[in-house]
């Protein structure tokens, strides 16, 4: 699930930078993408009513840029979230700087992101202050696009990357992409950042096509506390630079670059759950035989979501009770005489009541690092997969004590 | 809010008893309640698709009996839920002995409530051994009514009760409600179980519209997980021995006695939030200036139920951020930018930003017993008041290793 990376990876005409400039108490904390042209991008950004600065300063400069960007900056502990006019104004700041140094661009084509404790103004003095040596020491190398990784990172324990490739027209193209996660994590732009970037070339609206339909099953089907963050950024970036044909999205090129990106997204999203904050595991919770895959998706969220299923699956517990409880109060009708739930492959409720099994090798079979988790309403023929993780002491104890 | 209960509080016409059948591993586990005479009866239950057999065999009682029962026999340590036909007849069983026990009355004249592990049969046999000792040794002390409470705790670290009284025509008329909660508690019927018992007179219906007016700023009012049992019931039992007058519901006797009947259910439900699985405090959060009392009941909800708002209070922290961005993601529209946020009286973000405080002396207040959150949003006029409780590791503690 986790490749290491080479530099045949990267993916042409694009360098990293990351340095610390003192925004986290210690480490990396600032970082930067850079396209040797301008790149075609796609963004989706948080549905939270409540968005940072820095999505509100990069919605903008992808109007004015029409889409086409020179790169992004990112910075990690403080999110310049709820920082009024002063956070907008520092984002933007940012962004200007970064562009002058870069090569006298027009700050609309930057992207800025942020990620952090929310509410603190941003102390954007240090970041200015960094932008000219994080420029300078930008490089196409795999070493610099793991400090890149770092940079991003909060509450993460590990960074989280995926690369793959196709073929377009003879010619291979490359995409790799990072991600930071941890917290905050919730359907509806599941991760907090995401980057990916390619050498493949397209247009924006071919791009953005592509994105929506490869976080459906990925970024959107993963979920660590119903949180859903004020900064979530997953970006897109092709710069052209393998010289492959453009892709269209109406062909077997698209297909090809659809499926090496959704395999990224998928990566990159377990990943996420996998690091879940204070998780021990993966659980993936597939509801099939619903009426509708919109029933199907409720119920299945609802038990991802459910601190009581959570909890006893950090014990590796076999409580199928509250699997079934929790998706008696998810809204959706259905008749609870007819439910089979497995949990590790291992039948445990059929018709909606206890079915004899070994609680001592299910709870074995519970400890494992992806538990999966299968409900079957047996009222249609309709289905839906989310993956969560589980729910830990250690969970509390990051988010209790988060900026102290 | 804990008053003590003294004998001249007990209602008349009513008997408790409670012994130990072997359901917990240690400690009294079986409970009953009886009413001398038929007593009116309404009750509420829970609204999740997955009913308990108990929920389903009291609902079919009390239509039989026209909701004029002689008691409630309550068990703790098996929900008796997801145990198909067997755990109906089971509850069906339990009802028909301690109605033959107790004077050859029909078994519809009981209600039966259970609480504890889901999917798990429930050794009914214990139960029926056990019910000719437990109609025996029934007495109206204070004393056995405190070991009924003690009897119909699950995770619950102390018992709960609330007792009121309000003079009817001259006559004075006594009500008595303990509650039993801890985990799985969510709005729409938000306590596992409460029982509240009164001499005062009254029809079926005009219980249920007492009950029901009571419940909205109560138990319904409440939230610890956001989960919603299986086996929530609500009952009031009210057998007329005060011998005063009839309450009608379009006097003022009526509202006497619903206000008698609130501050019982209010102080049940404040006592099972600062018990929650895991508390060290409770967490009042109200939402004004919202543009309907639908919307700010939704912020007030989305807030109670987010687990980094949850965990940042379990360490005292003034993390008013999350509160902003758990408002954002409720659907509900606002603007962000008209926002005012207090924590514990001190103002901390105004105009959708920080207001500068002392975080000092924040921290500390927000390790009282009792801490408030108020969110303005400056768009109109209505209101909602939610209480929950913080989110601790103990909580994990407690559900990771429920069953073993």
């Amino acid at each position: 699930m986790r490749p290491r990376i080479d530099a045949s990876q990267l993916p042409r005409g694009f360098e990293f930078s990351a340095i610390a400039c003192g925004l986290k108490k210690s480490g990396l904390d600032l970082g930067l993408i850079v396209s040797e042209t301008p790149a075609s991008a796609a963004c989706l950004f948080t549905t939270n009513r409540v968005q940072a600065a820095p999505v509100f300063a990069s919605r903008v400069h992808l109007r004015q840029s029409r889409h086409k960007m020179r790169g992004v900056i990112v910075n990690s502990g403080n999110a310049n979230c709820a920082t009024g006019t002063g956070g907008i104004s520092a984002a933007a700041t940012t962004a200007l700087k970064t562009a002058w140094e870069l090569g006298r661009y027009h700050p609309s084509q930057i992207l800025v992101c942020s990620t952090g404790v929310i509410g603190v103004p941003l102390p954007w003095k240090k970041i200015i202050k960094a932008i000219p040596r994080l420029v300078r020491t930008r490089t196409a190398t795999a070493t610099v696009f793991g400090q890149f990784m770092r940079a991003i990172m909060t509450t993460d324990t590990r960074p989280k990357f995926a690369a793959a490739s196709c073929r377009i027209g003879g010619k291979r193209v490359r995409l790799l992409g990072c991600a930071k996660g941890a917290g905050m994590i919730h359907p509806n732009m599941a991760t907090m950042l995401a980057f990916v970037v390619t050498d493949a070339t397209a247009s924006p609206n071919v791009l953005r096509r592509a994105l929506r339909e490869a976080v459906g099953g990925t970024f959107n089907a993963i979920t660590v506390d119903g949180d859903t963050s004020t900064n979530d950024t997953l970006t897109l970036l092709a710069n052209g630079a393998s010289g492959a044909r453009a892709i269209r999205s109406d062909n077997a090129d698209y297909r090809k670059f659809l499926g090496a990106l959704e395999s990224i997204c998928r990566s990159l999203a377990l990943q996420i759950v996998a690091d879940g904050e204070g998780a021990h595991r993966v659980i993936e919770i597939e509801v099939r035989g619903a009426p509708s895959e919109r029933a199907a998706d409720t119920i299945a969220r609802t038990i991802a979501n459910s601190p009581l299923v959570k909890t006893a699956l950090a014990g590796g517990d076999p409580n199928w009770g509250r699997i079934l409880s929790a998706a008696g109060r998810s809204g959706v009708r259905f008749n609870p005489e007819r439910v089979e739930i497995r949990m590790a492959g291992i039948l445990m409720c059929r018709n909606g009541h206890a079915h004899f099994f070994d609680e001592r090798a299910a709870h074995r079979k519970l400890l494992a690092a992806h538990v999966s988790i299968v409900v079957n309403l047996r009222a249609g023929n309709s289905t839906a997969r989310i993956w969560t993780c589980d729910f830990t002491g250690e969970y509390v104890r990051i988010n209790a004590s988060y900026r102290s």
